[in-house]
């Protein structure tokens, strides 16, 4: 096995410069949408990863497909890097410009372009949120339930193979985008797949592209699976004297098959952090926060059953909460966990960790890394999609301060060698990145990076699509 | 847009012989599993599909990873074709051996390596058929749901992104493949996922291989999601005066989520060929086949909406059968259609078509193919996975008759372009083959086709994992 890269490295690769014909061409076409400000550089050399801002040397504003085209064609001519930028929501540095270059912001391409409701599809461009999707489709009595906490670009979404809450019931990105527009390396538009629910049509380009970091092409437009709005929804939430116990509630209802919509974990640190943003009035232990969704008959039997796995496991105040105002509240507070953390210990700076196991060593991996966490001195708190096998341990630092940060990574590192040790992965829904690349290459072995970069390679032949994510080659 | 190859050709393309030195090694390897006799390489040179017997020159028979490690570096060494071989069930012909080469059968890997009941998975050789799988895990109370009705290998199946009769609730191959091992065109082994449900480590390799058809590389080993069998199973069968009303009924469940778990069409061929295999009685007339898998609360809900919609669209006679013998004897109908229709008119051969397209436009494609095949005089049948808006018309053409075979190859290519026009998709789950290959060019553009030739001549820079399927090089 390749001795993987240090984690937390920033590789160091020359800076490809954009060269001034080409600074000419794009200020032609776009004027004031191509901008060299400083301000404008820095807002999109940086995301919520804990690396040194990186800023590209231009930004450009597009607003279409053929904006899109019009950048890469120019930059495949220069040998320039493109990144693609959405709403700067990454958490492991996928914007950063390590190699220069532009930055291609697609967050003013917010048309919807077409719902079918009758087929449960929407196809829409890069830049739209995920909370504009479902805005836009309220009248349909359909939803998209994807939902990674941060109201991130679905662009962006597709590029990472984000999850997040729903996905225990309905899938990640993975299962749910059906067609991609894409601009290849080349310059060249491309649609991945059809309308249709399932197809058996040739390499499967959609899943290819979907979860590439932007590295292989620039998503611009995404078809995507919608769901009819259930007809009852209820959430709930239990505490557990330890976080043990809510882990192991969630390990049974996994394997019996219950048809759970959500299911988090906030560990004491987490809720103790919502409590203060959000004023919540939590008691302070370790919880499960769950969502039901179905007919009336079938909401209610889901609770009944994880009731009472609940009470058996020791779990106490099951509270439900069946108006809509109590469930927004309560998610509200979940989606802000992150921010709600950060703010526990202002000038800070998050390292998250992301691992993914088998339903079955959740507990042993989440044991093994607390006791790592508390050893460590370091404020930390954790957040969990549990019913997947996947959570968030975010290790606070001050912004700055090398020795903390080492302490996180080298934490963080251990965490993913367990995971992968329990035949788990390294990231359940944040990506590679900047962050993870060594540890991509520990998960899955030189023979598949190999595979990965021949593709790579003859997508991408002068490496100019986000180069530098993923594995530097 | 490229003009499409006639769907029905076979590319001219020389066949690569393989050396006497290769053949020398497979032998001294191999022994008795090395065969070259004509039963032996015929049997290796047909499936399912209506074309000529074209054999391999030679047939490995592989008991591991490692013997197909050894077949593919001599292949790799001296350029040879390899063509992967589970049990034979294609109908698109990718079993044949276009350019000669060696058959590389899979059927003796019948291992079951690991089990993990507590983390719903299973790991199997990619020689074990579904149902193989199913007797296997019988005792953990878990099932896999992917049945396309032959009683075909994994291996097969991932190859083809298989799906079947239960892919409304539960998916395809696409979704249940959690990991992969592959031999890669170089003869390197390497694993493409991990255990856990979920990842973003990368690009997905996993899906780039389902449905690769053994021209990326050689399936040895498939890592499956499995379910909790079902608390309640029931099954109903509806009589319609019309195909069109029973169609209606499958499009308004799809919308309103009913999840169903299978919902099958039988036109009134169709019903006549079961009834007359299986001395079934069932009335002679369009009819769906439905199974309602959950708690028992929940399927009688189910069934009740089902029923309710049914009867309002006109349908008559639901019919339950909640006994498991009952259902095995109409599933096991359903699954000897294929047989069945054949057995209709016997020395025929079957030229079946795949379309899949938005549930919204189902009616209007199975209405107009139709029409178009009562006008061509030629025996047919229908039967579908119509929840996922998917079907199979199957025209019944005599044996060498080349007038009716290029009749049904016309009809056929018209229901394509339909699909095509419609937003669906040329093959829902059988894969290209030989026999799609120009209508995967009408589909998925000039672009998309080019970035798959990338990767394909990336991945496999010698041309010898089942070439001439899906494009010819």
């Amino acid at each position: 096995m390749n001795a993987p890269l240090p984690s937390h490295a920033m590789p160091e690769v020359a800076i490809r410069p954009v060269p001034a014909a080409m600074l000419a061409a794009l200020q032609a076409r776009f004027g004031e949408r191509c901008s060299t400000s400083a301000a404008i550089r820095e807002q999109h050399g940086r995301d919520e990863s804990p690396f040194p801002v990186t800023p590209p040397e231009v930004v450009v504003f597009c607003e279409s497909t053929d904006d899109v085209v019009a950048v890469v064609q120019l930059a495949d001519k220069h040998a320039v890097p493109v990144i693609p930028f959405g709403i700067g929501s990454s958490l492991e540095g996928h914007l950063l410009a390590v190699q220069g270059g532009v930055s291609i912001d697609v967050s003013r391409m917010t048309r919807v372009i077409r719902v079918n409701p009758e087929d449960l599809t929407v196809t829409v461009e890069a830049g739209v949120t995920r909370e504009q999707v479902n805005a836009e489709i309220r009248d349909t009595g359909l939803f998209f339930p994807i939902d990674p906490g941060a109201n991130a670009s679905i662009g962006g979404m597709a590029a990472t193979r984000a999850s997040g809450t729903n996905a225990v019931r309905y899938g990640t990105m993975r299962e749910n985008v059906l067609a991609l527009t894409v601009v290849t390396a080349g310059g060249d538009v491309i649609r991945t797949g059809t309308r249709a629910r399932k197809s058996s049509a040739g390499y499967d380009l959609t899943r290819l592209f979907v979860g590439s970091e932007g590295t292989l092409g620039v998503i611009t437009e995404v078809t995507l699976k919608l769901y009819p709005l259930p007809e009852a929804v209820s959430a709930a939430i239990c505490h557990f004297p330890t976080i043990a116990q809510a882990v192991q509630v969630t390990i049974q209802l996994t394997q019996i098959g219950v048809p759970i919509a959500r299911c988090e974990l906030l560990d004491v640190n987490a809720v103790r952090a919502v409590n203060k943003q959000s004023r919540l009035g939590l008691r302070e232990s370790p919880m499960l926060l769950m969502e039901f969704h179905g007919s009336a008959a079938s909401v209610k039997e889901q609770a009944e059953t994880v009731q009472a796995l609940a009470t058996e496991a020791g779990g106490e105040d099951f509270e439900w909460a069946s108006t809509p105002e109590e469930r927004t509240r309560l998610w509200t507070a979940r989606h802000k966990a992150y921010f709600a953390g950060m703010q526990t210990n202002p000038g800070c700076r998050s390292v998250t960790t992301d691992t993914c196991v088998p339903i079955s060593r959740l507990a042993e991996i989440i044991e093994a890394s607390i006791a790592d966490a508390d050893a460590s001195g370091l404020p930390y708190y954790i957040v969990g999609h549990v019913g997947d096998g996947n959570f968030h341990l975010a290790y606070l630092v001050k912004e700055g301060d090398a020795a903390q940060r080492a302490t996180a990574e080298a934490a963080s590192e251990r965490m993913v060698r367990r995971a992968i040790a329990l035949e788990g992965t390294c990231t359940g829904e944040h990506g590679i990145g900047l962050h993870k690349m060594g540890f991509l290459v520990e998960e899955a072995g030189a023979g598949a990076i190999a595979q990965m970069r021949s593709v790579k390679r003859a997508l991408d032949p002068k490496n100019i699509m986000n180069p530098g994510k993923i594995f530097v080659l």
